[in-house]
């Protein structure tokens, strides 16, 4: 039985692969009325004075949602929330085993931009946190920003910003074996939805300098058609001198290819015109943009992908759990740039020198120090 | 300490009554790859063939939210969706031990009507019903009664429906004991808002023919001013004789009161003017509308109230978990006048004749036979 098969089957034996349970006992008259009425009223009382203890008295401490529109979900495209739910179950059991958080799987029958800002403001007050799931670029990106705006919780877009901190912490790793400086690369960034858009900024952020970022019809520039207003306001952190052309004339004499795209699109010969000891991370899934064992016949000195077949794989588990552990115990009001930017590094200093080689340039996702360094580098950051 | 101290620390040790646990293990890369990716693919390209399988492959199966605006919170009024979140807590908590029915607390930011309807209707695929809690009268008619409209999923406002089947249930086995017959007794309901509301439906349903509602002001009557549309409707199935007065004259010669009001409102006197072996349901909380011993002095043969201090508690707890567990299990789309009725009736079922008494008129909520007695009774009458 193949993966998917077996995954079918127990998804039918599972019905449902998470389940609400409760902490407290009440199998007594005497216990009921602690957990529920009339002892609730006490608990209940103390919120209604200041909002702000639910964290002390109730889940809100330490509970996410986990929300999707079912627009973009993994490589299956628009398949709406009802065949989003087993990935936000997933997801939601992967906070729970990996950092001890709570997750809600919320799945949203709209698509409608303003819907969703509204209905996700709508059921806050339960939550410390919400995780954004598989929305569709553009929408994606203004959805996140008016949440961080307007609601006093952390909001975080997983496939934006687990992505790129977990591929900076890729990359701040390769630099070393290679021995450049994040100055004097020039990187080339394959994909401009979701994923593309984010590392390009927290790339920057960390202080790449040189970094272009292609779309299916080739390099993003000024003057190119159909820019959307996210892909405007890349441009200017990208492509400063204004190059035009297609991938292949954007690969020439890069340093580092990041694909978050598709499927078998770089060719050996592509990676052959990069500079030497190239970096390439290709993350299209489950078929990379272009194969390991390819990429290095084209001279690639490291090569990542988004798959545990191979190694350094780029897994967003390393990142979202400790992310939200951290924001939770702190209380944080937003997930800054300064946590993410902190995260990516505390990734990359669990690959010790000694362990550091081309072929290990990223923690095992079953690292058991992982979520705690994370959490504790997100915690410092917090400015409330 | 008292039972508000004690509840106020245990919450504080809690922090949450819930935790949202994993049903699968995900500690090797074998089984991620069957709870999530790739393999988590194959369930959902089943559900985006047919919706209608999310409830063989996921949580829908078993899960229900409880949602309330924290409009109208225990006895506590109008405190807000954060001091809310205790009692929802606690509410999931109960389903669980009670029926096995996972519940995810949402707690809106919102007490608009259209914005509750949008916001539930919103987030509703991943759930197999909605308990709505707590919302104020009279929204809360409208708000259940266009969700029951707009979903395929049951929706169930405890505060109505739940209290009127736990009533109904008592009275069936009160008119056992003093041998009166539901079409010849006069019932006095106080109390206009969603729970006096939905239980003059249910009793009505049942074939009580005599009902008379009152509100603060007096006896329910046409031309009484600022009637709001659902007590307009509730006039065509009580006060046939249209009439007036206050609840002191509409006491006079009846044989069941019912109380879903305030403290104390009720005097020994009043009750001395209804007719022999009076029941009187004096359910306000935590304070009755009269206390039991006063209502026997008054002449009263039959005394239940909401507290778990005196016989007879009237506790919702003896039917929602099993509604819902029952519903669940049937995929019903609906929760009927037929099974509130058949609930009612299974609930009374469960004291024998030679249990039944004056201070035995309903089952313990601890009595292990409830809930699948009731969700049996519920699954016969589903209609899909």
């Amino acid at each position: 039985m193949d993966v998917n098969d077996k995954s079918l089957l127990l998804h039918k034996q599972w019905q449902g692969k998470l389940e609400i349970t409760s902490k407290c006992q009440v199998s007594s008259k005497e216990e009921l009325a602690l957990a529920y009425t009339p002892g609730v009223a006490a608990p209940c009382k103390k919120i209604a004075q200041n909002p702000e203890v639910a964290y002390d008295y109730t889940i809100k401490s330490n509970t996410i949602a986990v929300i999707t529109d079912g627009s973009a979900v993994l490589g299956l495209g628009n398949i709406g929330p009802y065949a989003a739910l087993p990935v936000m179950e997933g997801k939601a059991v992967l906070f729970k085993d990996f950092a001890g958080v709570n997750a809600v799987p919320i799945c949203l029958d709209t698509q409608n931009t303003e819907d969703i800002i509204s209905t996700i403001i709508n059921i806050a007050p339960a939550f410390g946190g919400i995780n954004l799931e598989d929305i569709s670029a553009p929408k994606c990106f203004y959805i996140e920003e008016q949440l961080k705006e307007l609601l006093d919780i952390p909001v975080f877009h997983d496939d934006q910003h687990g992505t790129a901190i977990v591929v900076l912490a890729g990359l701040i790793n390769s630099l070393k074996i290679i021995r450049k400086a994040k100055e004097d690369v020039r990187l080339v960034i394959n994909g401009a939805g979701s994923a593309g858009i984010a590392i390009t900024k927290l790339l920057h952020s960390y202080g790449f300098k040189d970094i272009i970022i292609c779309d299916i019809h080739g390099i993003l520039s000024s003057g190119y058609p159909n820019l959307n207003p996210i892909q405007k306001q890349i441009l200017n952190i990208t492509n400063h001198k204004n190059q035009k052309g297609d991938l292949k004339d954007a690969l020439k004499g890069a340093d580092i290819f990041i694909g978050v795209s598709a499927p078998n699109i770089v060719t050996r010969e592509m990676i052959s015109t990069m500079n030497k000891d190239a970096i390439v991370f290709a993350l299209a899934n489950p078929t990379p943009e272009i194969m390991p064992e390819e990429a290095k016949k084209g001279g690639a000195r490291i090569v990542a992908t988004g798959r545990s077949d191979f190694p350094n794989q780029v897994n967003n588990v390393l990142a979202f759990p400790g992310i939200f552990k951290g924001a939770l115990k702190g209380h944080a009001r937003q997930i800054t740039e300064s946590m993410k930017l902190a995260s990516a590094k505390a990734i990359a200093s669990l690959v010790s020198d000694k362990d550091l080689s081309e072929n290990n340039i990223l923690p095992e996702p079953f690292d058991k120090r992982l979520c705690d360094t994370v959490s504790t580098a997100v915690m410092k950051y917090i400015e409330n």
